[in-house]
């Protein structure tokens, strides 16, 4: 089925992803590629309702439960949006994909990484990802660029320490050899120059 | 955890699944018992939006996206509504649970049976079923007491072989010792002995 070329974008908060996947973009297209940026839900309606529901503060899903409604929005979003698309050879970055999963419910939230790799190998089928990239930024420079969390602060504390088990999760991820670790902690057109560097070396 | 008991009726439609766990619930509070009925998504919120989008005609979500949103609304299904009730000591009679969705989307939609056993076993961690009986009734027998299907028409013709497909999966079931098999073509007081003699046995 696949003609295209999918690539991911993955890395913590303030790592500047939805900016790099933009320019990414451009720059693919100013060499003459028919590329272009998604991320899930990617305005399938079932995924949307979906994404609504998980971020819809009145219900408080577990982990496990976060796992299947991510992992079902990512299923409606490849059947709608991604098959289609490489089906008809585009080169499609996605702001974020399984490996978000691994290191936000996985690593972040305790769940059984063996198992989250399992539901994703399931979820998608037969995609084969050509390329995945971490833009690397720790979590206290994410932030920090975000604007800044307050150290003095409980609920900010233990947000930076879930963060912190993220990164380590993206870290892993790319001594596995599963991500291509960029450093993205300089300027962005530098982080922009090694992310098309490495992507031009994939097509 | 767990100081009640967990029950699971299973079958196919017109298996009389419902009735049959109403008059169980009877027999036993009748001898003293605290049982109670239960059905995903059981009211909980999140479970009841999850199923709505699942019969939502508007959207057609593939099996393997249907796997995660039943298995998402069961998650929730336990956490807000069986775990409190099973600390609570409570003989819990589950009208349909993981079998049928081994049987529906696994032998009826053809998704892999192995993978659909992995999830089932995350998704009611940790939870063990006490027992659970599948009411068989052949599809055939259970369309004619729901009306019956007109062998005729193509549609359901098709619906007939899927409904085929999936008592089979429930009668694999039964011979890997995972149900235990109840005839329940009979008459219904004749079932509902059966039933209580198994559930009995078990207590």
């Amino acid at each position: 089925m696949k003609k295209g070329k999918f690539i991911v974008i993955e890395g913590c908060e303030g790592a500047g992803k939805s900016k790099q996947s933009v320019m990414l973009k451009d720059a693919l297209i100013a060499r003459g590629f028919d590329a272009v940026v998604t991320r899930e839900p990617g305005g399938a309606p079932l995924g949307e309702k979906l994404r609504e529901l998980i971020l819809d503060p009145s219900y408080a899903p577990d982990a496990v439960t976060e796992l299947y409604m991510y992992s079902a929005a990512r299923r409606v979003h490849l059947n709608e949006s991604v098959f289609p698309m490489l089906e008809s050879g585009k080169i499609i970055i996605c702001d974020r994909f399984v490996y978000s999963t691994i290191a936000y419910q996985g690593y972040g939230r305790g769940l059984d990484v063996d198992f989250i790799r399992e539901v994703n190998r399931k979820t998608i089928e037969p995609l084969k990802v050509d390329l995945a990239l971490f833009l690397d930024v720790p979590p206290e420079v994410g932030f920090a660029r975000k604007g800044g969390a307050d150290k003095s602060d409980r609920l900010e504390r233990e947000s930076l320490e879930f963060f912190g088990r993220v990164y380590d999760g993206f870290k892993a991820m790319s001594e596995r050899g599963e991500l291509v670790r960029i450093d993205a902690c300089g300027e962005k057109a530098q982080t922009a120059e090694k992310i098309l560097a490495a992507v031009l070396g994939a097509l």
